[in-house]
C-alpha cells in the first residue's frame, strides 16, 4: 500500500451512495442538468433512467429528448459504485500473446459484449504474485467477477472473494465454476488417430505444471489408449512451461534423439506441434511420411504451418461464452454448474 | 440509450465527492473502521493514505497497521469517482486474435501495468458502428485516456472526446499523439535485402484499407527501391484486410499466376508471408531457393514457420511504452509529442 493513495475523505450515509460531483470546469451535463432543462425533478429523471415507477410516455420522452440535447452521458463508474459492482469481468491469462490465450480473450472480449460486459484484462506473466495482485485489484475495482484461466498456483487463497471466480481449463477448489475442454477425449482421439494412421512409437510432449491441470488428462488418455493397442509409448515435458518464450525445441530434440525410432506424436499444444514439424525440416525427417505430428486447440498457427497441423479443436468459442454467462448469472445470484466440460474434436489436416 | 440503465439518484455537493457507502451485509472495513480502530478521525487517516499534510510518522505506521490488520481495500471506482477519471486506460484493436494485435495487447497490458493503470480491452472487429460504441464506453467509464491501434475509419468524428487519444499505427487528426514504426524505411529494408539476395521480379503483398494508414510507407518505400535499382516490381492488395479471417491464400495464388517470374516477396505482415510460404510449397516453389520471402512485424509466427521468415521488426515494447505514457502523460496536462516514430530492424531467418 504505497503513499500515492488517494481516497475520497468523508463518508456520506445512505445505503445507495450518492456520487454525482459537481464538475467545476467541465461542460459536461449531469442529472441535475437534465431535470432542470426538462422541469422535472432529478428523482423523476432518475426513475426514467431505471425505468422504475410509473413514468407518462410524454415524460419519458421529454427526458430523453433533453438528455440528447444536452449530450447526457451516464456515468457508469457513478452507477457501478451505487451498486456496489461494476459491468466489467476481470480476465487473467498466463500469457496474452500464447495464440491460444489471444482466442481465449478475443471470444470472452465477444461474449462480454453480447452481455454488455467489458473486460478488464490482466496479464499474469505465470506468477503468483501478480496473480494475487490482479485479484486485489479486480476486487477493488468491484468487477462483477473474475475469469481465471490456466496458470498453475496453489488456490486456496482465492477464498470468499465476493464475486464469482471462474476458471477456464484449471482446477480451483474456490472457485464458483470451471470450464474446461474435454481433455480426456481429446486425448483418444488424438492416440487414436495416430494409430490408425499406422503410428507404432509413439511420444507425447507435454505441457506439465507443477500442480494437477485439466490438461493432464490429455496424456492420460494417450497413455490409456496406447496401452490399449499395445503401441510402444513415451512422454517428455518440458520441465516448465515457458508459454511466453514457446520454446520447446531442445525438449522435442532431445527426445528425438532418446527415442529415435518415433513415428507420431502427440503435442499438448499447436504451438509445440508447429516447432516438432520445424524440428523434423531439421532433422531431414518427411511429415507426415515418417512422422506424423497431432497437436491441441486449433488455434490459428495450426493451419499457417506447412505442412498444416492435425489438432483437436477446443470449442473455445462456446467455452468463453459458457464463462461469461457463469459471471453474469452466479453474480445475479443464480446456479451455475460447478463444473463444465465441453466437447473436443479432431480436426485432419496436413500433418497426419 | 436503453431502459437498463441505473444512475444514482442524488446529487452531494462538495468539489471532493464523497463515495464511501455504507455496506451492509459486508465485512469489509471502510475507511470510518480505520479511523475508529486507529483512535483517529477520517481526515487524518485519509491524509494518510493521500500523503498530504503533515503527519508524524507514529501516526503513519499506525494507521497502516490497522489498515493491515482490518484487511482495509482503498475502492478504486471511489477513488476514481472523485478524481473524474479511473486509472484504466481504453485499448480498441480491430482484432485480438491477430498475433501483431495480441503482441500489442500484451505489451500494453504490461507498460499499463508498470504505471499501475489497467487495461479495458475492446475488440472493434473493423465495425465502424463497434468502434464509436467503445469509445463512448470508455468515456463513460471515465478512462485516462484512450489507446486506439490500426483501423480504417474516417476519425473526424474522435473530437472533443475530454480524455487522450493515442494511436498506434493509424493516422488520426483529432488524436493527442500517435505512435508509429519507420514504415518507410521498413519498406527500403526489405527491398534492398531482396535486391542484394539476388531478386529481379518483386512482388508486393499489402494489407489495403480504405483509408490511408502509416504501413501504406513500406510500399512506397518499396516501389521507389525497386525503381532507383531498376527491378522489375509489381504490388497486389487483398482488397480488403479480413485479419479475423486472415486468409490471403486466394490473392497470393492469383498473384503468383499472373507474375510467374516472381523471385521475391515482400509481404506487409508476417501472416501473409507465412501464407505465402504455404502456397509456395503447394506449387513447389522452394524458399529461399527459388523465392525468397520478407515479412513485416516479427510475431511469434515468423520463427515458427519453415522456413523461418526473414521479417521488419517493429518496436512493439517500446511503442506500447510510449503509448502508455502518452496516455498518462497527457492526462496529467504534460506535453506530448504529435508523432513517435519508431525504429524498425531487419530480422534475417531462413526465407531469404
Amino acid at each position: 500500500m504505497g503513499a500515492d493513495i488517494s481516497v475520497p475523505i468523508d463518508a456520506s450515509g445512505g445505503h445507495h451512495g450518492i456520487c454525482e460531483n459537481d464538475r467545476e470546469g467541465e461542460t459536461m451535463a449531469t442529472l441535475k442538468d437534465v431535470a432542470r432543462e426538462a422541469g422535472l425533478t432529478v428523482g423523476t429523471v432518475s426513475r426514467v433512467l431505471n425505468n422504475r415507477g410509473y413514468i407518462s410516455e410524454q415524460t419519458r420522452e421529454k427526458v430523453y429528448d433533453v438528455m440528447k440535447r444536452l449530450n447526457y452521458q451516464p456515468n457508469e463508474m457513478a452507477r457501478s459504485l451505487s451498486k456496489q459492482t461494476s459491468n466489467t469481468i476481470g480476465v487473467i491469462v498466463p500469457h496474452i500473446v500464447h495464440p491460444f490465450f489471444s482466442k481465449v480473450i478475443s471470444n470472452l472480449e465477444q461474449a462480454a459484449y453480447s452481455s454488455q460486459y467489458r473486460i478488464l484484462l490482466f496479464n499474469s506473466k505465470e506468477k503468483e504474485e501478480k496473480e494475487e495482485e490482479y485479484i486485489e485489484a479486480c476486487r477493488s475495482n468491484r468487477v462483477a467477477g473474475v475469469i481465471l484461466c490456466s496458470g498453475s498456483f496453489n488456490t486456496a487463497k482465492f477464498k470468499n472473494l465476493g464475486f464469482p471466480l471462474i476458471t477456464i481449463e484449471r482446477f480451483l477448489d474456490e472457485g464458483t465454476a470451471g470450464i474446461e475442454c474435454d481433455n480426456y477425449s481429446g486425448g483418444v482421439q488424438a492416440a487414436e488417430h495416430l494409430i490408425e494412421r499406422g503410428c507404432r512409437h509413439l511420444l507425447h510432449i507435454g505441457g506439465v505444471n507443477e500442480l494437477p491441470m485439466p490438461a493432464d488428462s490429455r496424456k492420460a488418455a494417450f497413455d490409456e489408449v496406447c496401452r490399449r493397442h499395445g503401441v510402444e509409448h513415451h512422454a517428455v515435458d518440458p520441465g516448465q512451461v515457458f508459454y511466453d518464450d514457446m520454446n520447446y525445441y531442445p525438449v522435442i530434440r532431445s527426445a528425438l534423439e532418446q527415442y529415435p525410432e518415433t513415428d507420431g506424436i502427440f503435442a499438448s499444444s499447436d504451438v509445440i506441434a508447429a516447432q516438432a514439424i520445424r524440428v523434423c525440416h531439421e532433422k531431414n525427417i518427411e511429415v507426415p511420411g515418417q512422422m506424423k505430428i497431432v497437436g491441441f486447440d486449433d488455434v490459428n498457427i495450426a493451419s499457417l504451418t506447412y505442412p498444416a497441423i492435425t489438432t483437436v479443436r477446443q470449442p473455445v468459442k462456446e467455452m468463453a461464452e459458457a464463462a461469461v454467462s457463469a459471471v453474469v448469472r452466479s453474480a445475479a445470484g443464480e446456479m451455475v454448474p460447478a463444473r463444465s466440460v465441453f466437447p473436443v474434436s479432431l480436426v485432419i489436416r496436413e500433418s497426419t
